[in-house]
């Protein structure tokens, strides 16, 4: 397994820098969100991907030390072709799906690296605020690297998810509000006893994770990117990562200077970040009583919303919201005519797909790529025939 | 995507052999189980595996028409190499983590060579009995490729699976009995209409999509084979898998004539397969009133039996039983030390394992792989704190 390529940690606000030795979460100078930056030059005479499997394959470009690569089999996910474009009448379609990873979702990717980076780092303790799946995967990676783990849960969470983490021995609170008020519970915690806090941008690990799915979105398309990606937004790590892998995979000389336009999809019913890139703002509000079946996308404020602005503007994208209705029908669909069982967040993008179809925005041969984030059965309560409240 | 190998079907019973070119489930003259034969001579030049990602990397060795791969992203799964068994003082343990397959279980595997080779043969509707997962995997796989289908489970089935088989718009019947009785209401409805039926042993597929998890196994180990297999089993299609696909690999020059030793795990509950090995017996008597918390291990009769033993026998293997106690520790302590989210059957090879371990039929260097054939989201009820019965 190769070394890094990591060179710093750079603030994707102020653009100051950090040294890459010691175990900071945010800027020391803004206290904005860091981003890691390597030496691309040194990193394009390398064998990047490795052969094998899985994200470590792409471990010269992640902050990780070697002791840290944790294997619970995160990344290499399918990229599946899918008839479902076809059927709808809406052009090429492909769904990256993401419940092939450990704790069935692509929150394991962020997890693995944020972890991964912490233990090696000298983290006795980890804290992170989840709005669902992102618990799992921490308690998970926290299992698997011996370290204890705290997660701040909104009270009303599937049950699903609070077993799960439960069951990889991780310490679940229950807090009376959304991930932004779990979030500051974990902020106090990591303040108080020094436990290293896991949340969204608040440590740079997790989107250098999530870059891998754009790593290999690239590489199983031959490196030939898609001319769109639909991608469902809570705070938004994932739009930031994938614009990040492209314009690495160009350093090392592996695609050119095209890019895939990126959708963002929020719930109706939670679109901070959809109301302000509709807006032109820079940043975005905070939503009031967000509140969406989508557990993912109940998140009403980002951390990160400046850079998830930024490049979803670079890549002359779209913000676009869909109903609760829309994603259990889209996902009814997918189920039935495709044999994927998504979660709401996964048919968000297919409903978003449709919708950018019928008004033209998607070309009749453009080629789509959608993203799957998670299994259906942490949402089993959304399905006909389900007892259980979920 | 190359070209099958596939030659013939012949019994595993009396040897005949039948032509590959028409549907046929079971043996013409007597029958029996068909396994699928090819010219592994002509194999041996052609390039096995192919560069890739999962089950269809193996496309010279399935018996699959190009027009019937389905494509929902089966195989390829994790081995994990696992502290756990350091952590126990067992020896070194790698885990398969078939959970990482469309419908989170090893289940797919099967499903997706059968109903691919059913459908480009020309089946239009299908029909399958299941203690669970295989309900979920056929689904998935009928939803891809079109073809209507039926199963038939046990009433009192989780409702987990329930749900699922019914979101890809599967027919779910529910039967008053185990899965032999299932197997019968399925035997049925095939003779009266003429779908075709997926059982276990009832056509070739199903055992050739498992022989890729031996060779993954084989592949991922360096084609150095480890000395000790666990496999969880119900109808043991997996046991007569693993051996066959040992045997074409040394056909095809990339392993020699080592063999693990194959052990085979059932709940002590329900456990025919186990006493009929321990008896010396060469087919299992239908074990009454099965009952375990394994819903995939509740397969009171096996209509491969004979293939199962011998496969075992040949291998030096054994045959122990687990409690559904043991189970629902072991799983604990999986979750809790490595990170993983078993099944119950899952869990079942780790205590097996240990059994084994303590007792000095594992020798403490020797190399062991696990099996966890599925997710526990599936049965989220065996664990603390879930409120909902299952």
């Amino acid at each position: 397994m190769s070394d890094s390529f990591l060179k710093q940690l750079e603030c994707g606000h102020c653009g100051a820098t950090a040294s890459i030795d010691r175990l900071i979460g945010t800027c020391p100078e803004c206290g904005g969100p860091l981003l890691a930056r390597y030496d691309l030059d040194q990193a394009r005479g390398d064998r990047i991907p490795e052969p094998g499997r899985g994200l470590w394959r792409w471990a010269g470009l992640l902050p990780v030390l070697p002791e840290g690569r944790f294997e619970l089999g995160a990344g290499g996910t399918p990229l599946l072709p899918s008839s479902i474009g076809e059927w709808l009448g809406i052009g090429p379609t492909w769904i990256k799906d993401e419940a092939a990873n450990p704790t069935a979702s692509f929150k394991a990717r962020g997890m693995a690296v944020a972890i991964g980076r912490a233990k090696a780092l000298g983290a006795t303790s980890l804290v992170a605020p989840s709005a669902g799946n992102a618990a799992c995967a921490a308690a998970a990676y926290a299992a698997a690297s011996g370290l204890p783990l705290t997660v701040f849960m909104p009270k009303d969470v599937p049950e699903s998810f609070q077993v799960e983490a439960r069951a990889y021995a991780a310490r679940v609170e229950l807090v009376d509000g959304l991930i932004d008020e779990c979030g500051k519970r974990a902020q106090a915690m990591a303040e108080r006893d020094g436990s290293f806090n896991l949340a969204t941008f608040r440590e740079p690990g997790r989107v250098e994770g999530k870059k891998t799915m754009g790593f290999e979105i690239a590489e199983q398309m031959g490196w030939r990117l898609p001319e769109v990606i639909i991608y469902p937004t809570g705070g938004g790590t994932g739009i930031v990562a994938l614009w990040k892998a492209f314009d690495e995979l160009e350093a090392l000389g592996l695609i050119g200077s095209e890019r895939p336009r990126l959708v963002m999809v929020q719930a109706e019913t939670c679109a901070p970040l959809v109301r302000a890139f509709e807006a032109g703002e820079a940043k975005a509000e905070p939503w009031q009583d967000g509140s969406t079946v989508a557990d993912g996308m109940r998140v009403p404020k980002s951390f990160g919303d400046r850079l998830v602005l930024d490049a979803l503007r670079k890549s002359q994208g779209r913000a676009v919201t869909v109903s609760d209705a829309q994603m259990i029908e889209y996902a009814r669909i997918m189920a039935a005519r495709s044999g994927l069982f998504p979660c709401p967040e996964g048919a968000a993008c297919l409903a978003a797909q449709v919708q950018l179809a019928e008004e033209g925005w998607i070309g009749s041969g453009e080629r789509v790529v959608l993203f799957n984030t998670g299994t259906a059965l942490k949402y089993l309560h959304l399905w006909p025939n389900a007892t259980h409240p979920g």
